[in-house]
């Protein structure tokens, strides 16, 4: 058997997300799918993280353990060839001897796009959350900072999720107006892992902040209070992509 | 009555292009219908020219003549309400009597993308022309030049129009790599009018000269002799964008 790491693309619009689901398209069941067609084999691909319903990957990765005997970029030419043309496959490489895309993942960046203009995003439409009103990106890049570092992040965790701890490491926490005039904003993410939800209910947190509702101390107070109810509210999955997964 | 200026911005991916056909969606009828639920108005709306399906606008201008009471502002925000997703008009402004987005226009500009990269595209998929080889950008600039002016285009039109005349003058011809490692080429032509696929048609043109398949004086030579079988290839519609029409 050999260990494989897959490096994966795709717009999430038409997918129930990641993972397998009865009756609904998912972004795994056609990975496996096609790598049946392709290889014969029946088998269990696994992603660092399943992507909800409408979120989007620039490089997710996954792991499998196959016995082709098909070259890696066979394999990825192949991959691309067959798969719809909303997911591809960028890479296609050996890995350790039991690799694990989701226990053995080191770190993960999520980017998330908000279009902050007043007219609806057309283009755009299914890769950011649409805010009209004004948002002062200073006031989000301030807030942001209370945030960077290792702490419990229950506070910004969607129930229906157990795990052993909620501490987590954000290394970095970037918002990015293009220039000052743009109607576009990125907020990017890094971490040694997230909980159910987590960027998506930051940056819910932090347009709280820039619209005015809330204080620049705020996002540092939900943090403290370790209760999700005080946060801001989840923003919608399609302004999300998982950016990249690192390994040792 | 009173005569009305559109600005509409529109992904052509769902439609079968800008005219109304029977049985096929197209963003004419979405724009009539959505007029007709908020005015109760029954009118026909005309845009600066026709887009194929698949072609995309980012300020296609519309005419119509209107009995209605109803505000510029309050009819622009009501249409963006209403219409679907992939539609935006983006101004409503008064017009002259009599105004007619066809015959009054004076100039239109036009940009073609290209996705000039191994990996096909998996985010714009539905806003390039996916071309893997190498393609000499210097190359295809140079032979640009020969088409810039006043010529008989008719080399570079497809059959199936009649026009009066096939001469255009093209002021401006441009083709530009964001920069010298990107996959991103953007063609963009402005003229004071096109032939049909004219536009397509000189991009696949400018193509074969940047892959190598023609010389740099080739285009020049299509031109001059006016034959559409010596052009290169009508390129797929997705690529295309109608950026604006201008008007006296």
């Amino acid at each position: 058997m050999r260990s494989l790491k897959l490096t994966v693309c795709y717009e999430g619009t038409a997918y129930a997300g990641w993972q397998v689901q009865p009756e609904a398209p998912s972004v795994q069941e056609a990975l496996e799918r096609t790598w049946r067609k392709i290889t014969g084999e029946t088998l269990r691909i696994t992603a660092s993280g399943r992507t909800d319903a409408g979120v989007h990957a620039l490089g997710q990765v996954a792991s499998l353990a196959t016995e082709t005997h098909l070259s890696n970029e066979v394999l990825q030419r192949a991959l691309c060839a067959e798969l719809p043309p909303d997911i591809a496959v960028l890479a296609v490489e050996d890995a350790p001897p039991g690799f694990h895309a989701i226990r053995d993942a080191r770190s993960k960046r999520y980017r998330y796009q908000i279009h902050n203009g007043p007219t609806r995003p057309v283009f755009d439409r299914h890769f950011v959350w649409h805010v009209p009103g004004v948002l002062d990106t200073d006031k989000m890049r301030r807030a942001a900072r209370s945030l960077v570092g290792r702490h419990d992040f229950s506070g910004f965790e969607s129930a229906g999720a157990e795990r052993a701890s909620s501490v987590r490491t954000v290394s970095e926490l970037t918002v990015v107006r293009d220039d000052e005039r743009s109607e576009r904003i990125t907020i990017e993410i890094e971490a040694d892992g997230f909980l159910y939800n987590m960027v998506r209910t930051i940056v819910g947190t932090l347009v709280e902040v820039g619209r005015g509702a809330e204080d620049e101390s705020w996002p540092g107070e939900v943090l403290a209070a370790c209760d999700r109810k005080k946060a801001g509210p989840t923003t919608p999955p399609q302004g999300l992509f998982l950016v990249k997964v690192e390994y040792e």
